[in-house]
């Protein structure tokens, strides 16, 4: 293993779950002002075409690891449209 | 030139320049609410080390892809932490 190795599982881990602290911001406070939802929406969709390339590559490491992240994106953009929704009311 | 690679430029693209839309709507709205400052202290520390993976791997797609990704992230976070203190005057 060389010594970039590690270095590229954190990159890799720390962009892949990079979601997670909008998600946490969102349930906990359940704000979306100021939140692009386009850039949710483009992140997803490049997410989603990393994971279409990943198959027709046959490449394991990009389909998981862009499907967790588009996952988490979608995630993202629901509780956006959730609490974008009810602070409408 | 296979199928897979223009929708992998695509992908790449659409994430390299993710935060171009967050980076907008901070300059137009100046709404720092609900953006998740660790989301994107996180994506800024990860594209950093894909970068530092690249110039090890000596893999120049990845340093210069992640280099934008990087630069755009740093931008959201200065205009975060401006619109931010601004907001708390």
């Amino acid at each position: 293993m060389s010594f970039a190795t590690p270095i590229g599982i954190v990159a890799a881990l720390l962009t892949t779950f990079g979601f997670v602290p909008q998600i946490i911001k969102l349930l906990r406070t359940r704000k979306t002002d100021g939140v692009s939802a386009i850039m949710v929406v483009q992140i997803a969709a490049g997410l989603l075409l990393w994971v279409i390339y990943g198959i027709l590559r046959d490449d394991f490491i990009i389909i998981i690891a862009n499907t967790i992240g588009f996952l988490l994106a979608i995630t993202t953009l629901m509780l956006y449209l959730i609490f974008k929704n009810r602070s409408a009311d």
